[in-house]
């Protein structure tokens, strides 16, 4: 991979990081075929297959010699020329990666692994019967362990308990720049949304294109429009899972989806939006294949490629306009509610609700800074579990004016808790702010992007992505790498001005 | 898994098992992946996870400890009871999947992978040129790397240098008795097969059912078939994929064929054949799932599986009278090329040709037998690479009466030796005898089995097959496992039995 001395200490960690993320790559692949191929009953093999490959990495990553070779290469790498900056970089992935997998002592790692596996089966029940006392006490369990979790990695990585938890999914994100930035959110939300749902009253009527949407034509669409983004179907596929997400490796790139005969446009841009991540995989560095700093920076970067893609390119005006014929073709279909005008109406529809995964572009971040706030205030102790229904519900209303009728519409609609993934939250609405100033940034340095939106031609844009962004890999951090592409910190103004732009223009 | 001390040595022995088959089952879901689903683009990376699995796997098989634990463990399994056999059996096992992986150095185990990678890509170019020579050198390469891991396994095992190469394959079956029965069938098939042409002469010409036949139809009849034969579709699946193969897990077992629209016959077959396959891997000891024990017993008893139910039974008229009206409802077609006695005829057709894989059940051991005489001959030295193209056209004249035109018709037509399988090809036509032995077993065993295959109902073979063969796992060898349920060794004369009476009845 690079002209360094195959014996030395750097060039055996390399080595190593790349037998790990081998196994990571095995482990993604078999993750993709039990969500989209795998008949039922070979469910319990593969958890252990799973299991078996998860212990071998970690023990990979944790083997004693492991901290050694790390202190030494510190220098090796501290050569000149652009090797020598992404060897740093490796280097100090590598280290990260060392000091979350050696901050938890075997018997955490495997308490929190039991308390979430319960809790997680808990909570299937108890979010269908809207029952949450009947998870109660697992998540307390869960609650109390991922405190302590919190506080060894807070230890180990000189960070805020709960900045310890974030740094696992964005790295180098502080709840400092977060509470800046959410505050700011916040305040302008609830005002705003009156003035959106004000205009949109005052627009035509929004016309629901009339179904069935055969499956087929469907899919024949969304790989037409793939393919047009820039997706490579030598190096990817598209299929079918109960819950769409993007998987697979950068040259097998897999995205799914699932179909609605009676709904084509929520499948639709479900695949746009995975194709917005399945680009980033796809065009991460080359060179650093499978070492840390060849991986996608974080989640809130990733999430910023998906949205940038779905919410700046493909509900805009001027794709719809692009998109429009190619709709009307592919279901055979004509008359008003196929208009660009009513496309783009209906894909930019406002309207307050309580389940986040269902939300608009206007009032998801209301429902990601409700949950921000409250797990904050649970890692810090500030928030008993028993307390957290009556605490949701009240968040709702103060952010959303609506007050959800039951916990299976409050508390208990996300998994994340319940499954242990504390300090994922704010990373949807970092990913939604990061891909309206990219875009911003992008339009500005390259006046073909827009009009090439226009025309189906997406390789401007394309383009700028790969060389300010995927190709960047974990070079640096989110908030550099945000500040080398767009010249400034993240900056909520971005986002409320294209708020602004699209609901009340 | 079992009652005894998780602390000793042999619960640390079936500990470490585990996790190499579950490595093992990753990468056959990686393989299976690879074959049926994986865009082209995928290969170089997914040939380096499975690079780093199989080293992984390799590297837990021959620690330096493991050949102490074998053995220490050697009397904790000497207890009494039917666990205790198990145990002992498993231990049997594991010593000799060591004695295989630690008889080669590791350099040893590179150069042989290497020199395989080059002959087999160099193959593919000269079978299609029909050009012996392109790669003449290169199989020379790979045959003297062959000898030298022939004796070292030989010394390692205490094995004649051919047997150790099939030990690999089928444990414990050993040349001398190959010999025996394949010099019987050498002898009987030459003037059996002028029979069986003089008696086809006489009968009425077979009629070709006209297609097209839609591969979804193809597809749901061999599904439906499927599932009257037993494969569970809540534990596996069927694919396409350009070499048909049954691959995957016991609980999640997949197998694979390729359509072909203007000829059902051979894609329908193929995946009875897989079936067989698939009912064995299934019906394996769940209590032994992930240890060596436990695990099918050889290539021949596979094989004998695969070839129970497509030649004992699928192409029997018995079957096929069940089988013709789901055909003709199948493909909503009728008329006399439809009717049971045609089709039997259409699926018992003999005639003798160059290609082994296109062979009818008559002249395919020819094929085997001629490649078994021409390996081992190689392995011991006594027939040169330089040689082989016209030792293969003299055996190929002398056994089924006719030349191959050129060589990729003669031995250029197999993967097998240019992709360093030595000692496979023996396992093909033992595991054709052993089906015909153990289906005459079973139905002297049980006087439902027959009827039953002429109302569909397949319950009472299976349950032999389980109790006798698929739940035995490699408890015995499969010599001993032959004797047990058939009362006698492995014996040409039954097989010859069945084709007389297929064939001359």
């Amino acid at each position: 991979m690079t002209s360094i001395d195959p014996g030395s200490t750097y060039a055996r960690l390399e080595a190593r990081f790349a037998r790990i993320n081998a196994l990571a790559e095995a482990e993604g692949m078999l993750h993709w075929d039990l969500a989209t191929m795998m008949p039922r009953g070979g469910a319990g093999s593969r958890a252990d297959q799973l299991a078996v490959l998860r212990a071998l990495r970690h023990g990979l990553l944790t083997a004693p010699e492991v901290g050694d070779l790390l202190d030494t290469a510190q220098t090796d790498a501290a050569d000149a020329g652009g090797d020598g900056l992404w060897r740093q970089a490796n280097l100090r992935e590598m280290r990260r990666l060392w000091r979350h997998a050696t901050a938890l002592s075997e018997a955490q790692v495997e308490a929190l692994s039991r308390a979430v596996s319960a809790c997680e089966a808990a909570w299937r029940d108890a979010r269908a019967d809207s029952d949450f006392a009947a998870v109660e006490g697992k998540l307390e369990t869960v609650l109390a362990l991922v405190r302590e979790t919190a506080a060894a990695k807070a230890e180990a990585l000189g960070l805020s308990p709960y900045d310890a938890l974030l740094d696992e999914y964005e790295p180098d994100s502080r709840s400092e720049e977060i509470d800046r930035v959410f505050a700011d959110l916040a305040a302008f939300l609830p005002g705003f949304l009156e003035e959106v749902l004000e205009h949109q009253r005052r627009e035509p009527p929004v016309l629901i294109p009339e179904g069935p949407f055969p499956i087929d034509r469907q899919r024949a669409l969304a790989v037409r429009l793939m393919e047009q983004l820039g997706f490579d179907f030598d190096h990817g596929r598209l299929d079918v899972s109960l819950h769409p997400f993007c998987g697979g490796t950068p040259d097998d790139v897999r995205i799914t989806t699932r179909y609605d005969e009676a709904d084509f446009t929520s499948a639709l841009m479900g695949v746009l939006h995975e194709t917005g991540h399945a680009l980033y995989e796809r065009g991460l560095p080359l060179h650093w294949r499978r070492q840390p700093v060849g991986q996608a920076r974080g989640m809130s970067v990733h999430e910023s490629q998906s949205l940038l893609v779905e919410m700046q390119v493909c509900r805009s005006h001027l794709f719809l306009s692009f998109a429009a014929p190619l709709l009307r073709e592919a279901f055979e279909a004509n008359g008003p509610a196929w208009e660009t005008d009513n496309l783009y109406r209906l894909y930019t529809r406002v309207e307050p609700g309580f389940i986040r995964v269902d939300a608009d572009e206007v009032t998801y971040p209301a429902h990601v800074i409700l949950r921000y706030r409250l797990e904050r205030a649970m890692v810090s102790g500030d928030l008993a579990i028993a307390d957290l229904p009556a605490a949701w519900n009240e968040g709702h209303e103060k952010l959303l004016g609506i007050v959800p009728p039951d916990d299976r519409r409050g508390c208990l609609q996300d998994i994340h808790w319940y499954d242990g993934a504390w300090g994922y939250f704010p990373t949807y609405t970092l990913g939604a702010m990061t891909a309206a100033q990219l875009f911003a940034a992008a339009r500005t340095a390259d006046p073909a992007i827009e009009p090439g939106i226009g025309r189906g031609d997406f390789a401007p844009l394309l383009a700028w992505l790969r060389a300010n962004v995927h190709g960047k890999g974990s070079l640096v951090s989110s908030r550099a790498l945000l500040e080398a592409s767009s010249g400034r910190p993240l900056d909520a103004g971005v986002f409320k001005a294209h708020l602004r732009r699209r609901y009340l223009g």
